[in-house]
């Protein structure tokens, strides 16, 4: 027997063993300090049965019981208690009470009126506002928050559903265990090519998050190629890749001489600017698409497809653009509208617009990182789900061997 | 005798030789597919006498000349026509006029009434706007141009004094030459540290560009030490590093736990939304101060010690904090107001503010890179002069060590 | 009731719920195309308690059998059937019978006689040979295989012990479970100081396998201290090394003007040569240090202190010393060797040496792995063991702090 | 006039001032402390004429002397002194004489008789020996110094010829100036091929030097096309290549499943010791080519096309494979011995088996670097020459487009 000051009861349910879900509670329950008891367990017996634990959780005091509980509910424990979810009043627009409850990027549900309800909008670190009246519960980012907000607080009637590892082997699951520049990448790439056209024939839109490497490198016709082809419904990126782009399609000898020999040419840094210029002049991208200025390259195919393009500011824009929205939450919720629909996000040399897709993309969409630096196809494809996949190559091969296989 | 159809001549003086100008200035020539005669030269005996080269350029029309002439001037050559600058107005807010002149990092002069007027505002990609009333000259960004604006264009009546090796051996020039992870930081630290105590005692300000890192890895108190001691003018960073700085100050824990064993709290994120909550209901990082909410830190230290600061936003903010400047034009400006009289510019872990604030300073402002990654330091540091100096190393023992040699 | 045309019974025993292993076998299983009935399993109520499970393995045909009785042998499973271990004849040196056995890095029992014995000399990648008359059993590489050497074969009779969870809340455990450049590596410096202290005052030997990049950096001296307070009983390193640090130390300028001013010398590569020419004269470092040819530095300090030291050939080596073992195969001899009594390695800035070195360590052996390319720590790092710390981080400061982490 | 204590006067002749020549020799005189006078400059008038300069040099005293005429040496700088080349007898088997000249990769001539002679056998960090009764002088490495070997010391009657700039803009001088994961590596690679066309053309050996990614990664197919199409006359690799590749040809599953699905086999380990087994049971790969038992890949194509292979030891190799050289004395022996004809080498995914064959590489032998690790690329490219080339990128993705290129 436990004589620990204080205990609450939790559930666990699904492919909780082979999934590595009840090794993990039963880890951070230790690893902060606590202690359990298992009260029930029932082990599925082949591959096809999930298992289901029943086990009191122990603590020194409310405050580790509570960081405890905090913890194995973002890995699927649910509270025993049949308590329907707490909620408090936002006094002051965009901050939370005190208690709020932060999410996490997996399918969660609320209890309200007994009932297993879907929190719509699944995203990391928003909070959950809730209409008693219609019986609904949505995510919402804390500068939303609004007076009169009924926003979720502790623990009580809230179910997170942790990722479970796929029965059929599948390559998600299978290459995102191990991020390698030595894996062999064109079995890879035609894989991913392969869900690709999978995602469109079930109607799923395709997002990319693209890095003006694409364009530095020579590889924009292929990702043109690819747009023109119908496999891109949404694109994220910056100012750069934008600006690039267009100085590759306005300034033929640029273009050109890279297409001939690969040079750069000198006094580029002011192509650039003329580049800038002249879509200001015209009065946006569209706009120079319309007067005949703009006549190729991924942001005309962009415009000519009617893919839903954001291209949001930084500090480090030249120009910019008169499409880059410069104000960076007003562009955190064009990117958040265009998310839905949206089940397969590829990602091209660029960390910071990756990193803000990767914050509002739920786990279950399938995400392609790509990039020359480990470190960033680490941390990007690092989501603790089995659809994120890492690539550490190159941007220009990469695209040209995803076109091939797509035959675009 | 050259039988090309078009030429000019130009002219190059100072240690062009010894700063291997001229050789650069040839070399460019025949990568642009031009020519040249030299017509004059006079090569200083010693190290302390300069050169003077005069020489004739030749290309096959004006369009190559008009590229290669673009590239020379921003390597120091001088057109040997007596011209003034060329203007042309501004007809459109925010747009420029066809052959603006994009400036460098360069003291620049142009020659107005046959005499040479300092640029003032000395940035890359920029233009030069001339006021003929008052025979002054400064760089201004694209969309800041209106119109009437008189921009320079061609190449007439512009020169750039490129950066000419110091002669006696300095720490800047020497080892930026290199970037290693192999070197002697503790011997580059305690130059570092000179160097800031010899910007200091001449008045100049010193700039700290901080990424999230410094916090993270429990440099923050080394950082805040510095700022204490006097050594820090101005900051810039993002929101990350503020809010991870604030969740140190308040969650005890946090800070607690990483005091004594070094081991992240779990449901470190929540505390991550919990801080930036708390200044958002103070109002803002100034007022937590005031209401004492905040009593500690690299903000904090920053706000006591009137540290001008400048929290630009980005697209992956969680909150953001009230203070944080969510236009990133409006950040842009506000970072281009707190540059003047800064000296000398430390940028620490973070490269989307690095590159940005990199871009605006002129070539003249000593900068020190630190990155564990050896890519981001590469680009930070080669910046064609001989001010900037890269580390290859770890934020937090450099940190210390700066503290350390500063004797804070 | 499942109709695959065969099967195998086996078991597992310990913290196999909590470590993991229970969930790792199943996707081995699943992975490799089989199938399993779980028979029987018995779940540790709460922490201190261990687990069984044993289950029926179905495949298509034996060859797919084996392929997963081998991967799930090395996870910890263990026959159900009571046989001893099989073995057969080497017919050729050098040379293994079809079937072997290759080993793991971690303990591995055979059965002999009915008996569970211990098999002495853990290493990855060996084989292991009986000795029926003594009742022994150790693994040896496979060039030395003898004619007549009884090497085991198939999979009966062989048990892996793999390593489980740390109830306590380790550092090695905690750590290592995240390779990373931000965390705050002062107070893991301190936690490697404290184990090297307990290391040694439990009588284990502390091994170091050092890259030339520490002398580079002005970091041979902190080494030469943590020597000289006798934290170091063996010592791995190749010819850079150690001609570095004769460098250092016979050539005054060298180190004199890194001392005040970090910069290298002009002719560093001859220097290098003269001074394995010095120690080439001499005849051995050994003989250097009677000669009082070599009076300090790495090396100095390992001669007189006893220090095991092998020094390793490689293919880019100049010189090389006399001291380095030019063969390969004796390098590995002689480090093997060296190896019983090393409870902790210490592995800063060499890839070659430091791979090579933990390839012949068993799982239990304590490893820090200092690098400032993240992928060459992950390398290291990363051998599915909880005993292994990785440091992103820079070999100066690291060696400096860790020198005054142990007051040295 | 100068009032230094001691000087000498040097010349300087060629392309000095558009190879940065003659700015180099300054920078390096007042680097070291010493100060020059110009007595005499004549600058080429356009860029096929050459320069010359001979001036003055200045030191404190002998010593500092000493040691600028060694470095400006090794930049092109030649004593105006008539004198013949100065040596020193070995005394000591494999010792050399105090004052020997430690090579560069450059072209490199003594004066005998008053008659500048080309030295054989270029290679950094080596000596040259002098055959006085034939007038013949070769470099050879310390060890292989014999006693009554006539050693060069000192400076004079030494000639060192520095890389000029290549006038004409060629792939390998302009591509080599910037090493980037940005530049369009089709074109790059396209250009690859035709120098590779080029040089068969001419007779000129190729050398790849191979590392076991290139296997890993399912490359190896494309390199043995390569070779069977008659590219490839030296290859140098490693155990691991040769028993990867090994792998992949005789465990038909292993390649078999890598090329339908590219999942690595569980039990990989065990593959890897089962190949290397086969090949030391038949007795080496030669053998095992013409017992059947190895029937295809690299090393298949290497043996059937008599290509020079030399594979070195290292002190992490498993098995090894017979043909393995464990000696790295006697492995260097052969590397060098297979090197004389090779004028273009591919250094591919190994560092330790490139840097070892580029340090035995003159200057003039075209270098292709491909690591997807920037800092291997910059450490292998950086060689002060216009002859190499590095790229960032992934080695099965560069593999292929070679191939493609080649048409092989």
């Amino acid at each position: 027997m436990n004589e620990r000051l204080t205990s609450e009861e939790i559930t666990l349910e699904g492919h909780i063993i082979d999934s590595g879900i009840l090794a993990q509670v039963w880890g951070t329950i230790m690893d902060l300090g606590g202690e359990f008891d298992l009260e029930e367990i029932r082990v599925g017996k082949h591959k096809a049965e999930t298992s289901f634990a029943r086990m009191k959780i122990f603590a020194d005091n409310d405050e580790q019981l509570h960081r405890i509980l905090n913890a194995v509910q973002d890995e699927g424990a649910v509270l025993l208690s049949r308590d329907d979810v707490h909620t408090a009043s936002v006094t002051q627009n965009g901050v939370l009470p005190d208690e709020f409850y932060s999410t996490t990027h997996l399918p969660t549900q609320v209890r309200l009126g007994n009932q297993w309800i879907d929190v719509t909008g699944t995203e990391m670190d928003l909070v959950i506002v809730i209409d008693h009246a219609q019986a609904r519960a949505r995510m919402i980012p804390m500068a939303n928050a609004r007076v009169g907000d009924q926003v979720v607080v502790g623990h009580d009637g809230i179910r997170v559903l942790p990722p479970q590892r796929a029965r059929a082997r599948e390559l998600f699951a299978f290459m995102g265990s191990e991020i390698s520049s030595e894996k062999p990448k064109r079995l890879v790439i035609e894989e991913i090519a392969k869900t690709m056209r999978a995602t469109r024939a079930q109607g799923g839109k395709i997002l990319v998050v693209a890095g003006p490497a694409i364009v530095h490198s020579g590889a924009g016709q292929y990702l043109a190629q690819i747009i023109r082809a119908g496999y891109v419904q949404v694109l994220f990126g910056g100012n750069a890749i934008a600006a690039h782009d267009v100085e590759a399609a306005l300034l033929g000898t640029s273009l050109g001489v890279a297409l001939h020999n690969g040079q750069p040419i000198e006094g580029g840094h002011r192509h650039h600017m003329v580049a800038i210029n002249a879509i200001r002049k015209a009065g946006s991208l569209r706009a120079a698409v319309e007067q005949g200025v703009l006549r190729e390259g991924v942001m005309y195919e962009c415009i000519r497809h009617n893919v839903e393009t954001v291209l949001a500011g930084s500090i480090r824009d030249d120009g910019p653009l008169p499409d880059v929205i410069t104000d960076t939450q007003e562009a955190q919720r064009k990117m958040r509208a265009a998310l839905p629909g949206v089940e397969m996000a590829l990602m091209i040399s660029t960390m910071l617009h990756s990193i803000a897709t990767g914050n509002m993309l739920p786990a279950s969409t399938k995400i392609v990182a790509v990039d020359i630096n480990p470190a960033v196809v680490t941390k990007l494809a690092d989501r603790g789900t089995f659809q994120a996949l890492g690539l550490v190559t190159d941007a220009e091969l990469f695209m040209r061997e995803l076109a091939e296989a797509l035959s675009v």
